[in-house]
């Protein structure tokens, strides 16, 4: 992936996008928002963000470590114990999804209300 | 889709979840953070938001607006003429988005930097 000399999230080559891209992704934001309370083990985290399969998860805790912005520790136990935690850079995107998803749900109603005053009109 | 009394978006089946994946979608993003500057037309939309196909742009902006976060404006002229504002509400997350994607053109450098470092220790 080639670097731009601007970073420039519009632009479709440019690795900014990607990194937006990674951050907002459809669980990489809830992990993320969710990890900013404390440190998770996986089995944790699987059960408190509803819906997202085993694989899905392994995935998305992988690129956000590869990212940079979670750190995963694997303590050397019987039964392994994996602790995934956000690193200062995680938690600068942290602070911001976190915002974005209690507005979402502040903003829950006023977008129900929206749809279907939108459907409404196109019968 | 349910309602649910306590809005969470870590409840798969919870609306604020959808309003949140409708903010943070690939194309929304970018849709909203570029809207925040001003009305763009659809083909100016298009041209500014890199990689995005007609199809693609039309779909995000038709969600965007039964969302309630977009005023699709069309003006009765020869040829015809689209423009697409933010609403308040629009706006509320927009101002949220675009400081995510200055943050990841901000932060590129850092996270391309912590990617070698995570594939150099996993030859």
């Amino acid at each position: 992936m080639g670097v731009c000399m601007e970073p420039n999230v519009n632009h479709a080559a440019c690795p900014s996008r990607q990194v937006l891209e990674h951050v907002t992704s459809r669980w990489g934001v809830l992990v993320l928002a969710t990890l900013l309370e404390r440190s998770y083990r996986f089995s944790e985290l699987r059960r408190e963000i509803g819906g997202v399969s085993e694989k899905m998860l392994a995935q998305t805790l992988q690129t956000l470590e590869r990212d940079g912005f979670v750190d995963r520790d694997a303590k050397p136990v019987i039964p392994p114990r994996v602790d995934y935690t956000l690193t200062d850079l995680g938690r600068e995107a942290a602070d911001q999804v976190w915002e974005l998803a209690r507005w979402a749900e502040a903003r829950m109603e006023l977008v129900l209300r929206a749809r279907e005053t939108y459907d409404e009109a196109r019968p």
